[in-house]
């Protein structure tokens, strides 16, 4: 028996490397000390006064099984890499580096390979290099042409410039930026209720959306770095609006005796979500703690930065307050 | 229709995650800045001369299998992190901080907090705090109890003390160092081989083998960390032998022109390996690139260095040398 004959194809997967390994490449900066395919990557660091490193980890989900569906994966490293530049924004952090794992069950290289085009993509944007990363080939673990796209990213934050949520007070204001959509969140009970319930499939055309829904769907998860990193000074705390939605992500900035009231009708959630409410029949309260509901992102800004911040980011409104109280995180 | 009909549980999730978050925490050194559950974790790094980032991802594979099958999660952690932990020192890099990443289809709690407690005794082990990572809950992604164990490891190594092979030159010696077992490779062929090519099941008892198989499969993966660290002024390459066994992992340490010869005789692989040979009739070098053959990590030493090695590390051996030549690696 060769190790071939258990499902695991050593030889593709060496090819495979050497084009994950060209991709890769096309993301360095000056600061990537090591070539791809050692043992570990090295990042050079020197020129740092009092470097905090930010780290954050993050999959795509079951978004994966609508790439699958449409057969599309060159944008599912795009949602990966952007959603771990939102995570670690949120504490003031600009992206160092990013780490990649693909796990799968069989080596599908053109699969795997557009997903790390899409990966290389959204680095290179971010001047943040794909510095290494795996490739697991696990027979059996998945359904045929299932994987799993999950990646790591190191960022870093000069210590006086930590974004601090404790600086919260009654009267600081909740500016919302509005999401693509799903972003990469709430995909399990996307799919439950349009395809298995409705029936609906990647190809249906629904009234209010403008693509079918497969590609309205895929639509990448949004990097707010380029609009939010130069306006940092500005704002006081930010909530990147991910799974658990509106209240988990929002609770759990909020420091003691501090709590926040959002009025829903500040923005109009895309047509998916309320296609999605509809025929799932899912409640309102539901909804909003599984699904960004439109705003990928809340900054916390003092009433003195409202303004600038409004006309700094393109699509931004007031969308609640920070109040006194215990009840967190209260929609209106 | 709610989230947790499409198999999600955000309740029984945030419950989880404050236990793993009194795992992690137990892990905490002052360098950790922030808070286990922020949306990225913060580490300080002040202090260090022109430091170099050493980043590095892996899983446990299906070695999961193995553990799934004896209910028996609570060393695939250990697995996870010294593998991670071996992978940095191979370029001198001692570990600064760690994060996981668990992806399963249904909530099974009992399950994820035995494989973080793993996690969090080898990280307090090797004083590497668990700062942060990502339960990712995928319904219908994996078959039942089936779930996927990923780590991200960060390490630092000082400019100067980088372990560079391009200094290897003819005349070097490479040293061995024993590995537990399979450690976290080829546990797809041994799985085929043991238990469905020769029916055995994981209390089997085998001749020349201690404990039931699978005790024996499941022996955690070797950190090589305390017993190398203090030795690495005397070393000039490390190879830590994964998948792509002796040769793979060699192979793309070699300089142009240098390769290596091994001389099989010098070292005894344990049992567990011969038997998975016979009962798959796997060839010699198959065996060789699919698994460590008994060897976890191969030192590569100055000929005035080998004594000092030797005495410092206990188990290890010579088991070949450095020669000039382009052919790579050549086990004999």
């Amino acid at each position: 028996m060769l190790y071939r004959d258990a499902g695991v194809d050593i030889d593709t997967n060496n090819r495979l490397k050497k084009t994950i390994g060209r991709l890769a490449r096309s993301t360095f900066t000056p600061r990537v000390v090591s070539d791809f395919g050692m043992f570990g990557s090295l990042f050079a660091l020197k020129g740092f006064k009092n470097p905090l490193l930010v780290a954050s980890c993050d999959g795509v989900g079951t978004k994966l099984t609508v790439a699958k569906m449409m057969s599309k994966h060159d944008t599912v490293g795009v949602d990966l890499v952007n959603h771990c530049v939102n995570d670690i924004l949120t504490l003031g952090a600009r992206p160092l580096f990013f780490l990649d794992y693909i796990a799968t069950s069989y080596l599908t290289p053109k699969t795997i390979q557009e997903m790390v085009s899409g990966l290389a993509r959204a680095c290179r944007k971010h001047n943040c290099p794909l510095v290494g990363g795996e490739t697991a080939i696990m027979p059996g673990w998945f359904r045929r042409d299932d994987c799993d796209l999950v990646g790591f990213i190191i960022g870093l934050v000069e210590r006086g410039k930590i974004i601090d949520p404790q600086r919260l007070k009654p009267g600081d204001i909740l500016i919302g930026i509005p999401s693509s959509g799903l972003h990469t969140n709430g995909f399990s009970l996307a799919r439950k209720v349009l395809f298995q319930k409705a029936k609906l499939t990647v190809k249906s055309r629904v009234k209010g959306i403008a693509r079918p829904l497969g590609l309205e769907l895929l639509q990448p998860h949004r990097s707010y770095f380029f609009s939010v990193y130069p306006l940092l000074t500005r704002v006081k705390a930010i909530a990147h609006i991910t799974g658990g939605g509106l209240f988990d992500n929002i609770e759990r900035l909020l420091p003691a005796e501090v709590s926040c009231i959002i009025t829903k009708k500040s923005w109009r959630p895309k047509r998916i979500f309320k296609l999605i409410q509809e025929l799932g029949d899912v409640p309102t309260d539901e909804m909003y703690r599984t699904f960004n509901m439109g705003i990928g992102m809340v900054l916390f800004v003092a009433p003195r930065n409202v303004n600038a911040v409004l006309a700094g980011i393109r699509g931004t409104r007031v969308v609640g307050k920070v109040v006194r109280g215990t009840f967190g995180v209260s929609i209106i």
